[in-house]
């Protein structure tokens, strides 16, 4: 089961993949796609969408996981991310591809032990847990944070559950 | 010039068309476009993409108009609007459409004469203005708003300005 986490944001989106292998997983793959700031917000998600549909083309997911919410942040700052990962929930109804949330503490708990974690100790035990040559940008990491997250509580509850 | 403005929300949307034509405009038509509550949101923004992208086949609009803000909203509900803003907005670039932005108040004072209209008042005067036989939906009298909204803002700044 390969699973695709994203980390939307408007200039930077992070995404990871990681191939769920009964109780172990693989890494993949991780990178960010960049959106350029002079353009304006349609075409940077233009850009997130077209980007994404060829990650999805290339490397087959079956599942996308996300971020359930954003903590402090003000009203305007969630319009944004809000643009961003409606562009992300589009692209993957467009894909037939289920999306799983989860809330960010409960992303560091499955990643680091606990849910009161930095993003430099997300980068740290990502390098560890994907046997990487170097720490993943915070985006990156936080995407395959995402999937292992999600290929973690998925096998503790059995075939049975499905994200919706 | 045909010119959709779309109000968009996470259960309606409104949308609405009018043909520019020199001085004057000509109603063309509006509606709604509704999502189901029962559906988890990538599916609903699926919907909304895919009768969005209907209307613009059918009607092949120049321009898609929105609003540009949404006050006295929390966080959360920013978060909402913002994903349904963003198909809308990455919809309208995949169609090469250009977006153009008017703040709430502008668009009152362009259709009404204030910017502190009521949602009736705004529905009275697009029946008035569009000479309905019928007061539209406020979703779908918001939508035409904006589009009334632009044509007078591009009429006035003359065939040069172009929305981005």
């Amino acid at each position: 089961m390969r699973i695709l986490g994203v980390d939307p944001g408007t200039r930077i989106v992070g995404y990871g993949l990681i191939d769920r292998r009964g109780a172990d997983f693989e890494y993949v793959e991780c990178g960010v796609i960049r959106l350029a700031e002079t353009d304006a917000m349609p075409r940077r998600l233009f850009t997130l969408a077209q980007s994404l549909a060829e990650i999805i083309a290339e490397h087959q997911p079956v599942v996308v996981a996300l971020e359930s919410a954003f903590h402090g942040v003000n009203a305007s700052s969630a319009l944004k991310l809000g643009q961003a990962r409606g562009a992300v929930m589009l692209v993957s109804a467009q894909h037939d591809l289920p999306v799983a949330e989860y809330a960010p503490a409960l992303v560091k708990r499955a990643v680091v032990g606990h849910g009161r974690a930095t993003k430099a100790d997300v980068q740290t035990r990502i390098k560890l847990l994907c046997r990487l040559a170097r720490e993943p940008s915070s985006d990156a990491a936080d995407a395959l944070a995402l999937a292992l997250c999600h290929a973690q509580l998925d096998m503790s509850a059995g075939p049975g559950r499905r994200p919706t």
